[in-house]
C-alpha cells in the first residue's frame, strides 16, 4: 500500500434555498485537490496551506487537522501524516471550502490505513474539523463533500444523512464574487424568530424540492426553489443579489439563491446550454456593479472525492 | 344523466407530524355519505344534517353549501340542488369532517353537471366551504379528502399541491376520543414564533418523510415523522396524550402523532396486523383516563371520493 495519496475534493452547495441549513450537494468544479502522506513519526503537519489563503498552519486550528485528528481518535491510532493542499476552493466564498479540507484529510487518511472505516463513518471527524471553520456543526456541506450527491440532514443526534440521486441534467451554476463578506453579518441578518406560516412554507417548499429531485421534476423543483427564512434576510450583504437573480431566472434557470452563506450565488438548470448562459448573464450583473468574479457550470457531483493520478 | 348520486368522501389526516398545516392522507375509513339531487328551482337546501352533529342548515353557513356555491359561481350556472348527508366522520375529531362535507357537494354535484371541472378544479370551491368551518385556509384535509392519497400543499397562491403515492403497505390508525377540543385553545397552544432551529429541523424531517413515503422506505418514515412545531405544545389539551403515544410506539408503530387539530391522535404502520395492535393500545391508555373512543385501522385511501350505487 502506498504511504503517499492524491485526492479531489468536490466544493459544494449547501443552503440550497428552501433546504436552508439542511441541503447540501456537491458539484463538479471546482474542488479541493490535496496530498497527504504518511509519516514515520505521530503528529499531524500542515505542509503547504496555499499561502494566498492565510490559512492556519497549527493542526488543533486547522480545519483538515482537527477533523484528521479526530478520525485518529475513532480508529485510535497515533499515526503521523502530513498535508499538502495544492488546489482550493476559495475560502469565504460560500462554496464548500473548509468542508472540503475537513473531509480530504479523513478520506485521504483513511484510503492510506486500509479504509477501516466506511465513508459514512467518516462524518462525525469531517464535521468536527468543519467546525473549527464555521463555528457550528452543520452537515449541509461536510454531507455532499463526503457522499457525493445531494444530502438531507434530518438529524445531528444521532447523525441521520440521506443521500438523494441527482435528476440526470441538473446542471448547477455558481458565481463567486470577489468581495468579503463578514461571517457574523450573515448571521446577524437572520431575524431572532419566525412565525408558523414561515416555518411551515419552508418545511412544505423544502418537501417538494425534494420530491422533485426524486422525481425529475423540473416543474416541481422550479416552484420549491424558495427561500423564505434565510434569503430575504441576507441578500442585501450582497450588493446587486436581486439583479443577478433576475438574469438567472431571465435566462431559464429554475431557481437562484445565496450559496451557502454567501456571497457566492447558485443557480439551477435542466441544460447545459442554459446553465452557460445563465451564468453569464449572472456575472455581467455582478460586474456592472464593480464585482469581478468566478463562474462555474457544472453537474452536481454524484460520487464525491476520488483518489487523483 | 341521472338527478340525483350519493357520493362516499374519505375521513383525512391532517397534520401528518413533520407535516404540519401542509401534508394530509385519506384514510378508507371513516368518511361521509352524502346524496346530492338537483332541483327544479334554483337554490340550495340542506335538507338532512343528523340532527346529533347540531349543523347549520343555512347553506350560507354550512360547508357543503358555501362550497357548493362556490363552486356554482366557478361555472356560472343557477341549477339548484338539495343535500342529504347520511352518514358523517365526526365533527371537531380532527378527522377532516369540515373538508369531507366541502367536498362532497362539489365533487357531486360537478358529476351531475357532467363534470364540466376536473377534480384538482374542484379545490378553490372546497376550500372556500372548508374556510367556514375553520376560519383559515387550510388545503390539508381538502386536498386529500379530493384527491385522494398523500397530499402535500406547497402554495396557496397559486394554489399548487403534489399528489404522493402511498407506500403499499402503508396502514393509518385513527383513535377518536370522545371530548370536546375548544379550537381557540388548540389554536392558543401554539407559541407566537419559533426559532430557525425549530423551523429547519420540521423542514427537514417533513422532507425525510416525503422522500420516505416516495420510496416506501419505512425506516425513513420511522426517523422523520416528528412534530416539532405543533405537538410539543397542543399535547397537553389531550389527556393522556404521551402514553397513547407511547402505547402506540411500543406496539410497534412507525410513529404517533395529533390528528389535525385533535383530539383523535393517528399512527402509522407497515403491517396490518401491528395496526390492530397499536389500534387496542391507544384506546386501553384512553380508558385508563375514562375517555371512550372510536378506533378505526385503514389503509390509505388512494383514490378519494367515490360514487356509491
Amino acid at each position: 500500500m502506498s504511504d503517499s495519496i492524491k485526492v479531489y475534493i468536490p466544493a459544494t452547495i449547501a443552503n440550497v434555498a428552501s433546504g436552508f441549513d439542511v441541503l447540501g450537494m456537491a458539484i463538479d468544479e471546482p474542488g479541493d485537490v490535496v496530498v497527504v502522506r504518511k509519516t514515520t513519526t505521530p503528529g499531524i503537519v500542515i505542509k503547504n496551506t496555499l499561502p494566498q489563503y492565510n490559512l492556519p498552519t497549527n493542526p488543533a486550528e486547522n480545519t483538515a487537522g482537527v477533523s484528521l485528528m479526530a478520525y485518529l481518535k475513532t480508529i485510535e491510532s497515533d499515526q503521523g501524516f502530513e498535508i499538502d493542499i495544492l488546489e482550493k476552493v476559495n475560502p469565504g466564498g460560500g462554496m464548500g471550502s473548509s468542508a472540503a479540507s475537513a473531509v480530504a484529510s479523513v478520506f485521504a487518511a483513511n484510503k492510506l490505513m486500509g479504509s477501516p472505516l466506511a465513508d459514512e463513518e467518516l462524518l462525525p471527524a469531517a464535521l468536527e474539523g468543519e467546525q473549527v471553520a464555521s463555528k457550528a456543526i452543520h452537515n449541509d456541506n461536510v454531507g455532499p463533500a463526503l457522499l457525493g450527491g445531494i444530502v438531507l440532514t434530518t438529524s445531528y443526534v444521532p447523525l441521520r444523512v440521506i443521500k438523494i440521486t441527482p435528476p440526470d441534467d441538473l446542471v448547477c451554476v455558481v458565481v463567486y464574487p470577489h468581495m468579503k463578506l463578514n461571517t457574523a453579518d450573515s448571521r446577524q441578518a437572520l431575524p431572532p424568530s419566525y412565525t408558523m406560516h414561515q416555518a411551515t412554507e419552508q418545511s412544505a417548499n423544502l418537501a417538494g424540492l425534494v420530491a422533485g429531485l426524486i422525481n425529475s421534476d423540473y416543474e416541481l423543483i422550479r416552484d420549491c426553489l424558495v427561500d423564505v427564512l434565510a434569503e430575504p434576510y441576507r441578500k442585501k450583504l450582497i450588493p446587486g443579489f436581486d439583479e443577478v437573480k433576475s438574469a438567472a431566472l431571465e435566462n431559464g434557470a429554475l431557481g437562484c439563491s445565496i450559496s451557502g452563506a454567501g456571497p457566492s450565488i447558485f443557480a439551477l438548470t435542466n441544460d447545459y446550454d442554459v446553465a452557460v448562459r445563465v451564468m453569464e448573464a449572472m456575472k455581467v450583473e455582478f460586474g456592472k456593479g464593480g464585482l469581478d468574479t468566478d463562474g462555474y457550470v457544472s453537474k452536481v457531483n454524484a460520487d464525491g472525492p476520488r483518489v487523483l493520478d
